[in-house]
């Protein structure tokens, strides 16, 4: 059996008894360590599961899968992913090649970002498309992401953006040399990914992003308990001028609140508020809440 | 500390680890019976935590809370709920209650149909909002959900369609004589669920969705690997047409296809597709997918 396991959000205590058994199970398990991160090292998963985990890059799992699913058919291969399998990023690849080397596969799933964000008190039903906001350089701005948001937003929906990670990146100096030595993992920030929103709609003007009545919200290393998680809810602007250290370690994503908002959302999401009474006026006077005073 | 503690989408083995260690460490355990329902039941929890579990009803965990959350700010007290604690019914309002209450709350998070669906093969970036599927009854036909899937199918986006269950439903003779006598659960089929879609088009008549042109795919038991889990796509005519125990036990959820659908996303479906060849042929023609021949 090809087992392909969802690891949830946090730590090793996020796997299910059933993810837990299928590894302990297993001859060979790999980790895949692209898509998005957990929060503690290899080392710790390990020592937990009492197994070596073969670290799986991007490369590995879209090219070699077939020396992953090498076997699966007599014995049972784990393939651990961050979050659930069907994700941010699917394993429908790997799924397919399996079922046409007529080896059995289960999926076991987890909690992931696309549902965990829930924590942040809007109705997951609200929620419309789900966007990527990549780096900015000088010279590739790529703008696709805003007219989902606009998209979601004429629509008065809510819409999760999530934010570019950018792990075993190499110099374009080590790159042309060919030597493979890795940058240092970059998380995109809140301000970052607010200024990038701005930006865009500076450039696209269609009135879908306001700084100052656009609320959002934005969160890191959900379902990490208090001593992780962070929620913090404000305007763009609001959330642009905190210092950084207020929303917490990377990953980060954010909300932008669409205008179907509830007054229950609005209540639920006041406790992690810059400033509450701007929250609540904004709510009221731009999404037009109907709030007690 | 106060836990709401998702339990996943299928058995006692879908706790998380971290669920586990909360439910042992609890002086009382919650188990709430009505936004959705386990595959298994109550006793086969209680035998696996070794832990007796309270059923809480809907009016429990509404208007009882403070019961619930009696002396949680001195010991572990849990809350079990299926799927995710931010799933279709959030749990927003206790939390708040516990907050007013000045008593520590953390949410253990699991997989729910919400994440889960990307099991269907459908990329979750590409679902709008998620609209819910009342039993119509002669005088009684709401129909907000179809408006909400014509807003998701203009733009091209997967709709997420839940069906409803009747849990704890009086006959309208218990109910007038005050007797506690419930009605049999019941959960609707997907045939019912595409009768009414149907019979809403046709009331409606935008083009939203066409009998033999709108492709879908049923699943139930999501999760719950090869004996439990089905998975079967279609044209709404071909699944309204298949016996209704193709489509497994219940819960059944219905994901209507829109029309930004990837090749791929198209490949992954032929495999559960009452007609291979119809399937493709209506991805191709109506749905514009480029196939290899």
């Amino acid at each position: 059996m090809f087992y392909i396991i969802g690891l949830g959000l946090c730590d090793e205590k996020d796997v299910t008894l059933r993810g837990l058994e299928a590894i302990k199970n297993s001859t060979r398990v790999y980790l895949e360590a692209y898509t998005s991160i957990l929060m503690i090292q290899k080392e710790r998963l390990e020592t937990f599961y009492e197994k070596p985990l073969i670290l799986a890059d991007r490369d590995m799992v879209e090219t070699q899968s077939d020396d992953i699913l090498r076997d699966a058919d007599k014995e049972d291969v784990s393939l651990l992913v961050v979050g659930d399998p069907f994700g941010a990023t699917t394993h429908t690849d790997i799924i397919l090649r399996a079922r046409n080397l007529g080896i059995p596969t289960r999926v076991i799933h987890n909690a992931s970002i696309m549902n965990a964000i829930g924590a942040c008190g809007l109705q997951l039903y609200n929620f419309g498309q789900t966007v990527s906001l990549v780096f900015f350089t000088e010279t590739w701005k790529p703008d696709s992401f805003y007219d989902k948001i606009k998209e979601n937003t004429d629509l008065g929906m809510h819409t999760l953006v999530l934010l570019d990670i950018k792990v075993k990146e190499q110099s374009e100096e080590n790159l042309a040399r060919g030597r493979k030595i890795y940058e240092p993992p970059r998380y995109m920030s809140i301000p970052l990914a607010i200024s990038q929103l701005i930006e865009t709609e500076q450039s696209k003007q269609t009135g879908t992003l306001s700084p100052d009545s656009t609320l959002a919200i934005a969160l890191s290393r959900v379902g990490g308990g208090d001593t992780q998680q962070r929620i913090v809810s404000g305007t763009l602007t609001e959330l642009s001028k905190q210092p950084p250290d207020i929303f917490g370690e990377p990953l980060h994503s954010l909300v932008i609140v669409g205008k179907r908002l509830h007054h229950l959302e609005v209540d639920y999401a006041l406790d992690f508020a810059v400033n509450k009474e701007n929250w609540r006026k904004v709510a009221k006077e731009v999404y037009g809440c109907i709030l007690d005073d």
